[in-house]
C-alpha cells in the first residue's frame, strides 16, 4: 500500500517534532533535563488517589466500570462550576462539559468554530500543542506581541481590521513564557471581545499555580463583569484540567461556556470518544470534594514549586552570562530565556546535550520567522539540587556558545 | 453572542439525535430496554480490577498517574499484538496504538484519511456512531447491501467503478443486525482489497463475544493471508476495544495496522487528547495479562450472553407476529428486527414505551431512505426475566400496530 498517497490534505502537513525526536534520543537518566511540561510525581496525592478508588470500586464498581454520558459526571461538572463561580459571578452545571485532559478541549473547540481559511488571534509565542492540534484545521495565525505583562492589548485593534474568527490565550503563567496578561489589560481585553464580539479561548491550565504577585480573575469572570453579567453566557470558552493541581494521568480535564457552545461541543464529544474515562471522573470527584483537602494540597504545590522557581532565578543569575536576559514568572511550570540574536538554541541544545543537561528551543511556540534565540525551562519537574547542577551547567554552555562564533541554522 | 453564525460548516449538520431524546426522557426504572449498547454490569470483573487498580497504585502510583506516551503502554500494546497473532501471522507492538475506546480509534481514521467529498463504501446498515463521527468529514458513503451472510461481497465490484478512498465495515457480529460476513466472503472481500488497493476499516468490538457457529479469521489476517504474508503491512486498520471483553468505563481500546498508518495516527492521538489515560492502560494490562483469567472471564461472558441471546429467540418465536421477520446472530450483543414495511418503528416506540419497552429504531443506521420499518434489539443487559417480559410486551405492541392502520412517518 502506498499510504502516504491516501492521507488526507490536513494530515499531509502533520510533521513528527525534530526536537521531541533529539530530546527522546537523549532520555538517559543521566540528563537533567528542563524540557519537559509535567508535574513533580513525588508531590502527587497517590495515596488518597488509592483510597477513593478503593472506595468507588468498592461501593459503586458497576456504575464506575459502565460507560456514561458524554457531558460528563454530573456531580463533577457541579463541583467544578462552583469552584470556578466567586461571589455574584456565578457558573451552573449545564455550563460545563467534562473532556479527556484540557488539551481536547482545545481540540474539540476547534472542530466546532474553524472553517479553512479562518484567521486567529493569538500570543506570539504561544502554546505549541495548540498550534499542532489546530494547523490541520488550515487555519492561519496573527500574531500578537507579548512584553512581562502579557499580550500586548494594544497592539490588538489594528489587527481585528482583519475579520478574525477566534483568539486563542494563555492569560495566566502563559506557556512558554510564565507571564501573566496584566489587570489593566484583561479589563481592555474584555470591553474588546465584547465590543468586536470576538470569542476567546482561555486556556488556563496553571491559573491556580501562583506563587507570588496578587491573583487576577479569569477571562470567563471578566469580560461578564464588563457585560454587567452574572453568568459565563458571553464570548469567553474556558478550559481547564485537574492535570496540574492533581495528577495528570487520569486525563480530567473541562471547558466553561455559554450553553449554546457546551450543547454543540457535547456532539462534538460524543462523536470523539463517546465520553471520558468514567472512573477517572469519579476517581477526581471523589478526591476534590473533599475541598480542605485540595486547598492544603494546592498549597503544598505551592510551595515546593515557589522555592524551585526561586531556585532557579537565584541560580541563574549566579551563572548565566549577561547577555542573556529571561522571564520572572508569578507562577505556572515554565520560564523562557532569551539570548543575544546571533545565537541558535537548536544548536545550544546540542551542546547542553554534551554536558547533560537538557531544555525544549523556543522557535516551535513562535508565529512566523522568530524565536531561535530563544528557550524554555521547566522548573517544577526538577529536585533542587540538580535545578542548581543542571543550570550551573547550562552557564557553561552558554558562556561557551558565547565565546564561539556560531554557524547561523 | 450568536453562537450559531460562528460555528464551523463541518458542526452546523451535527445534530442531536432524536432517537436519544426521546429514549432519554423515559430512563424510568419500571421501562424493560432493549435500546442500549451496553454489556452487562453484573458481569464486569469489579474485585479483579480493584485489586489490580491498588496493586500498580501502591507499586508504581507516580508512574501510572503521570502523563505518557501518545504511542501508549508498551507492554499493552505487546499483550494486544500477541493476542492478534496467530500461526504464521504475527503483529508486532509497533502495528499497535493504544486509543480511548475504538470509537476514538474510528474517529481518528477519519483524520488522517478523509478529505471533503471522499466516497466511503460501508454496509447498509451500519454503525450510527461511525457515521456521526464521519459526516462532518463531509464524505459520501456508498450503501453495499447486506444478508444473512453479512456485506453482499459479489456487489462490490460494480460500486468500485467509481472512485472509493476506503470501506468502512463490522464483519463479525455487526451492529445492528448481529450478522457475520461468512469466510467465503471474506476470501472475496480479500482479493477485491489487494486488486483495488483499497483500505478496510475493520471494526471488531464484538469479534470474541461468539456463543455458536465457527469462528472466523478477521479481515487483518485474511489480507494478509491473501497477499501471501504474515504481517499486517497490508490495507486493513482494525479497531478493537476491551470495552466489550471487560468493561467499558476504562475507555481502551486499540488499532493494529501497517506502520505507516499507526505513525500517522500517533500524531493525530498527541493532537487530539496527548495520550489515553496512563492508569487505565496500567489496570487493563494489569488484568489482562493474566491470560487465563482473561479467558475464563471471556467464556463466562459467552454463557450467560448465549442463554440471553437464545431466550429472546425462542420468546420471539413465541411472541412475535408471523409478518415480522429477525436476525439470528451467532454472537456479539445485537439482532435487528424486520416489520412489514407499512410500519415505522419510530412510531411504534412510542407505542412500546406506553407498555414500558423500548428499543432502537432502524432508521438511523440505514443509507439513505431506508429501515423505517426496522428495529434493533440488545440481549446483553437484560436480566433472563426481563427478556420473557419484555419481548412478551413488544408482542403485544407489534399485534397492536399490525391491526391499527399506522399513520405514515
Amino acid at each position: 500500500m502506498n499510504w502516504d498517497s491516501l492521507f488526507a490534505e490536513r494530515t499531509h502537513q502533520m510533521k513528527r517534532s525534530t526536537v521531541r525526536e533529539i530530546l527522546k534520543l537523549t532520555a538517559r537518566p543521566e540528563v537533567i533535563s528542563f524540557a519537559g511540561g509535567l508535574p513533580a510525581p513525588e508531590l502527587f496525592p497517590v495515596e488518597r488517589i488509592r483510597q477513593a478508588t478503593d472506595v468507588i470500586l468498592a461501593e459503586r464498581g458497576r456504575e464506575v466500570l459502565q460507560y456514561s454520558t458524554s457531558e460528563g459526571m454530573p456531580e463533577l461538572r457541579e463541583l467544578i462550576a462552583r469552584r470556578l463561580s466567586s461571589g455574584k459571578f456565578q457558573i451552573g452545571s449545564e455550563n460545563i462539559l467534562i473532556t479527556s485532559g484540557s488539551h481536547q478541549a482545545v481540540d474539540m473547540i476547534a472542530r466546532i468554530l474553524l472553517d479553512e481559511g479562518d484567521r486567529v488571534l493569538v500570543e506570539n509565542p504561544t502554546y505549541v500543542g495548540m498550534m499542532t492540534s489546530w494547523k490541520p484545521f488550515q487555519v492561519r495565525f496573527s500574531a500578537v506581541p507579548t512584553d512581562d505583562g502579557g499580550m500586548c492589548v494594544d497592539e490588538l485593534e489594528p489587527l481585528l481590521a482583519e475579520k478574525h474568527k477566534i483568539m486563542y490565550a494563555i492569560p495566566t503563567f502563559q506557556n512558554p513564557q510564565g507571564t501573566t496578561l496584566n489587570r489593566e489589560r484583561r479589563a481592555k481585553l474584555a470591553q474588546i471581545l465584547v465590543e468586536h464580539n470576538l470569542p476567546l479561548v482561555e486556556d488556563d491550565p496553571y491559573g491556580e499555580l501562583r506563587y507570588s504577585g496578587e491573583k487576577t480573575p479569569s477571562m470567563l469572570q471578566m469580560e461578564a463583569e464588563y457585560r454587567g453579567s452574572t453568568s459565563p453566557e458571553g464570548s469567553v470558552i474556558y478550559c481547564g484540567t485537574f492535570s496540574k493541581i492533581l495528577t495528570p494521568g487520569l486525563r480530567i480535564g473541562w471547558v466553561a461556556a455559554a450553553f449554546p457552545v457546551i450543547d454543540k461541543l457535547v456532539q462534538v464529544k460524543q462523536a470523539t470518544d463517546l465520553h471520558t474515562s468514567t472512573l477517572n471522573q469519579f476517581i477526581t470527584y471523589e478526591v476534590a470534594r473533599d475541598e480542605a483537602f485540595l486547598q492544603e494540597h494546592i498549597a503544598m504545590l505551592r510551595d515546593v514549586y515557589r522555592r524551585r522557581r526561586d531556585l532557579m532565578l537565584k541560580t541563574m543569575d549566579e551563572h548565566f552570562p549577561q547577555e542573556v536576559t529571561w522571564t520572572r514568572p508569578e507562577g505556572g511550570l515554565f520560564l523562557m530565556v532569551t539570548m543575544p540574536a546571533h545565537l541558535n538554541a537548536t544548536e545550544l541544545l546540542k551542546q547542553a546535550l554534551v554536558h547533560d543537561v537538557a531544555f525544549v528551543p523556543g522557535e516551535g511556540f513562535f508565529i512566523g520567522d522568530a524565536g531561535h534565540n530563544t528557550f524554555r525551562l521547566n522548573f517544577s519537574n526538577a529536585r533542587e539540587e540538580m535545578i542548581v547542577e543542571g543550570i550551573r551547567r547550562l552557564g557553561v554552555v552558554l558562556k561557551e556558545a558565547l565565546k564561539t562564533p556560531q554557524a547561523a541554522a
